[in-house]
């Protein structure tokens, strides 16, 4: 019993110390980026979102005003979550190839983690949106391309400093890395199986010892 | 002129034999599968599709009941166009490594050609409703593991024939070259660029050379 209070406490966040208004604002967000991954963001109506949270569409309109904000906001809370989870992690790393090495698996174990009941935000949620112009669809593209930047740099560093052999492309490197990454979170989020990570890990191991200098 | 008038009448397809009904029925199912990968398949309300292809509501009713069977019909549309273009063609193959690369790059050629507008209908309606079970997600589950069995049974194939080396996994390696057609298609649909359609290839070309007996 003591344990289990213990763990309770533990996974009390930070926003204990917030205002009411700031704790609430950032409960809702938190369930509107879970309710994101499993009805899409488009479902995320401010009336959708107000049956789920339990609270009255006017007084969600008082935090958000419209679902476009909403569904901005919800987009930054994810993008917290997974900077906490996978970036912060890896900027830490002391080399290029440590640095892929960490966003890679940063990556996914933060799928097989089930931080999000429909496998990883952005991949969802892109699929969704990428025929729909618009802020929403902006902000996650710029999200992917920023992804896809972080491993490719992490790959020229490797290369500047040895670790991976410079006739190695790194966009191309980047792009089949990735590739591993988004088939494993499609299958997981399909099947629930631990397999399709295994599969994704034995496919980066075996590029990146390629790939060695 | 004439060259134009030509193309328009090779574009017409053989429903032109069928009934009014028929023709009207499969008019509106190409529409929706169309529509289902802008939107969502979710987003394929009775009134939704009504707008769309200018008729009641009352007389899309007529043809499909409930938005459920509208779906399901949607899949089959969606299901014979991809088997038309991907998967008989490869049929015809002679070997079982030919079968493979004729299901790989028919599956690239497919999304390439922009037969949907937001790529492969498939990939982007099972990202859609992998949350949401019901017979809408079972089909495209079943879809999927079809695709699956194809490339592994086209390995398994070329593995007897001595065209792959019997050292690799059947499964993973159709998880890798899988990957590469998803990660294609994803960047595809949001970028409407030709560079990972040439990554992809670039990616298969390798694993095959890496693969080969």
């Amino acid at each position: 019993m003591m344990a289990a209070k213990a763990k309770a406490r533990a996974r009390r966040p930070a926003r204990r110390q917030r205002s009411d208004g700031a704790r609430s604002r950032s409960a809702i967000l938190d369930e509107a980026a879970r309710l994101a991954t499993v009805e899409g963001i488009g479902g995320l109506s401010l009336g959708r979102l107000a049956d789920e949270v339990g609270m009255s569409k006017s007084g969600l309109f008082a935090h958000f005003g419209s679902k476009e904000e909403l569904q901005l906001a919800t987009i930054e809370t994810a993008n917290a979550i997974f900077a906490e989870q996978v970036l912060e992690p890896a900027a830490r790393a002391a080399s290029g190839l440590d640095r892929l090495h960490a966003l890679l698996d940063g990556y996914l174990r933060y799928v097989e983690a089930g931080t999000f009941p429909g496998g990883c935000f952005f991949a969802s949620v892109l699929v969704e949106v990428s025929m729909q112009p618009g802020a929403v669809r902006d902000r996650l593209v710029a999200f992917l391309e920023d992804w896809l930047g972080r491993l490719e740099g992490a790959v020229r560093e490797a290369q500047r400093q040895g670790e991976i052999d410079k006739r190695e492309d790194p966009a191309q490197l980047a792009f089949e890395l990735e590739s591993s990454l988004l088939l494993a979170n499609t299958q997981f989020a399909v099947a629930r199986s631990r397999e399709p990570i295994k599969r994704a890990r034995r496919a980066i191991e075996r590029r990146l010892k390629e790939a060695a200098a």
